[in-house]
């Protein structure tokens, strides 16, 4: 337990909302990746580019979650520094909850190390922030408001 | 596209119960790595330990999905290997479908590596296979049939 932590009563209301709401995977080629999430009768979303952040997506939505296939545009990319460090693979899970901010200055007060210095608004004006790997079992955790 | 992969109209029956079922985390300790879900209002299962795999698993639901903490109890287990190789991180994801011997066939056919010979049956009954990385974008993929 961590101190701060709110009671069972308590905490039923901070799980409403509280979902996966996707994996990423860095790959090389996203043409290559998506052949194995087609034979599982998926639909593979149309690809797109997201300019500022150099990097080609596409969108595979599975129930309430999807997986998002990530083929960097340039080297200089996060995905792309992540895929000639590490290789392909899993990148970030994100975790939508139903109120960012709260989440973000508790995790603050916690000593969570986080990524990113305050709630950051997406190009789809959706609320997330980073929460650094080292606090979360060396995995890169995204938290992301409900729309 | 891929041959042998379904029409739209066909697929909708493939789709139903594909589902992100888990997201695996390779950690060095449960307890220093599910502070971060507590304080985000997620309830962390009680910790088991798997003999046969060498293993200690705490499940933490979120919404349709989960997230497992994976701890390996030996040096020798996949996940410590995978420790020791990787350090901290993602391990794998496991995707929920409704025919698991189909999904099975159709991959084999359709040239991918998976890294289980044949349909498993896992401890708690439920039925399940590994797709190698190699054929999944750098992502061990466990397929889970329903149960």
């Amino acid at each position: 337990m961590i101190a701060g932590v709110k009671s069972m009563d308590e905490s039923a209301e901070w799980l409403r909302g509280l979902r996966l709401d996707h994996v990423g995977i860095a790959v090389k080629s996203i043409a290559a990746a998506r052949g194995v999430y087609e034979l599982l009768g998926a639909t593979v979303g149309q690809e797109e580019t997201v300019e500022h952040e150099q990097v080609r997506v596409a969108m595979i939505p599975m129930g309430e979650s999807r997986v998002e296939l990530l083929e960097p545009v340039g080297e200089e990319s996060a995905v792309g520094r992540f895929l000639a460090k590490r290789g392909e693979g899993l990148h970030h899970i994100a975790v939508k909850v139903a109120d960012v901010d709260a989440i973000f200055a508790r995790l603050k007060e916690n000593g969570m190390r986080l990524s990113s210095d305050r709630v950051r608004v997406g190009a789809g004006g959706h609320r997330y922030f980073f929460v650094h790997p080292a606090s979360a079992g060396g995995v890169l955790v995204e938290i992301v408001g409900e729309e």
